[in-house]
């Protein structure tokens, strides 16, 4: 039996999503200290970072300073650092409003494939998130903007079970027609497998006109990683990731949250995929992002003391 | 840009090295203990376990009561869990021998492809240990037994560095000539990822004759499950895991062991591929083995309280 050779990418633009979804469940951190977290991951080398999100502060008390964070960006933007491209979600078109006037024009959007989840969360139906995205993409044109869908929940719903991979897909092909630049596939409550990874991919390509797609991995069961190397495999170069794998879920305290970025970097420069991100100055970042919330994350690197190898293990 | 179908396979055989690779490094348990591990093991469906290693007991002291092990399994596979076949690791003809008269016909024979992880750990060198191969598996066949070669550091060796592909395909290569009814390459540190995963056993795979190849990987740096899912995508169909993630490093406390047995469950289940094993059987016997070593130890599946999703999670 033979296989098809892999036909890998050169490189992989990974998104650091640590000052967002990393630190949207921990105890609201300092606004100075956050910036200390954003100045160590653009020392990275890392393209594209989440950098918070304009949404309530009552129901996410750790983004309340989303405006601060905007200005403190926009200001450093002038800076050598400044090629890196910063974003933002956004619940809806108000918070659209907010990014832009902060200054962030990479506009994350959030609709939830799942109609539990988004109830749930946004209180409202798949429908009418959907619905929204024509709003929310012109706001984010006439600023001269960019509108990305995340469509969370794309593989599962902790309310209504397996999402249909018709159902994601055609969330995805609306999304493009309303205006979406981008499209990402998130695995909100961190369920998918390699398996279900690369059949979803291949059915959301072929229904998104070539615009590009993004996907985004918590490492909950321990599938993650797995899960973005099917993804790539699968002809994704747009990834999400989180330094020392910050992101927990508050429904189960002590499980792993998003991929690190740290062990992505890893698994990718030894496969010969580029990331532009220097693994040492990865690993003090991870190593400042749990000193700032105070816990150790999910990354078994970190845990290993980074990537060079301990003398003396044994066999095998 | 499309990408070739991935061809899977139907099944894989996961092997348990729980009571041997996951607790060789550990303070011993009691016989007893092993045994309530071995029962709960044999509970879960798993088709193949290694059960102990007829090692020296001042080198590997958790290993001391390796002729009891087999004494009981010997009696056991009379019962209706008779269907799985338990291997030992052995180092020399010696530990073949000692193998077979304590009723395990299943050898498992390791080299290191690493001149120095050889040295340190066997006291020779690579050729020394791979022209035993002949002895060895000529023990085990008098016997009715099969001789499986574990080429142990076939990706990094801690003293040697990264193995030349070469190099470990020439091992696989003559450890089939002179013998060996299987190939196992292991990543005895847990330093491969899934691109040079791929590359070695597309190498060893075209000088080996078709002789069965598995692989063994840990999880130290996160990349475990993933460098598991490419080599089943490169048709490896027989793969390593323990229970709970048992197996860290003694050089560096904390450090996550071998790729877990459950997690590896759920990752090729949920993926369409069968192992025959019960998830939450799996997850018990994961349970009992932290319990039995008195720690956790790396399996995000166990500390996310298992594969169901919890409620109310937030996006993304």
């Amino acid at each position: 039996m033979t296989t098809p050779a892999l036909s890998l990418p050169n490189s992989v633009s990974i998104r650091e999503v640590g000052p967002r979804d990393g630190l949207q469940i921990e105890q609201p951190i300092s606004t100075e200290a956050k910036i200390r977290f954003l100045d160590a991951l653009a020392a990275t080398g890392v393209g594209r970072i989440e950098a918070t999100a304009f949404v309530s502060p009552r129901a996410v008390p750790a983004m309340a300073d989303a405006d601060a964070i905007g200005e403190h960006l926009r200001v450093t933007r002038r800076s050598p650092t400044g090629s890196i491209l910063y974003s933002a979600l956004v619940a809806n078109p108000q918070g659209a409003e907010r990014a832009l006037a902060a200054g962030i024009s990479g506009l994350e959007y959030v609709v939830s494939a799942g109609d539990g989840h988004s109830r749930a969360n946004a209180r409202r139906t798949t429908d009418e998130a959907v619905a929204a995205i024509t709003e929310v993409a012109a706001i984010a044109h006439q600023a001269g903007g960019r509108c990305e869908v995340i469509i969370a929940t794309a593989w599962d719903c902790p309310f209504d079970g397996p999402t249909p991979v018709q159902r994601t897909a055609d969330i995805a092909a609306r999304a493009v027609d309303l205006g979406a630049d981008q499209i990402c596939l998130g695995d909100t409550i961190g369920t998918t497998v390699p398996g279900r990874v690369v059949e979803l991919i291949d059915a959301v390509r072929e229904v998104t006109q070539g615009v590009p797609l993004g996907a985004h991995f918590h490492n909950t069961r321990g599938s993650g990683l797995a899960s973005a190397w099917a993804a790539v495999t699968a002809g994704v170069t747009m990834l999400d990731a989180s330094a020392a794998g910050l992101g927990g879920c508050p429904f189960a305290p002590g499980a792993s949250g998003n991929i690190a970025t740290e062990e992505l970097v890893y698994l990718l420069e030894n496969s010969g995929i580029h990331t532009g991100i220097d693994l040492v100055a990865a690993m003090e970042a991870a190593r400042l992002a749990e000193e700032l919330v105070g816990h150790t994350a999910g990354s078994n690197l970190v845990r290993a003391g980074g990537p060079s190898r301990p003398l003396g293990e044994r066999a095998t």
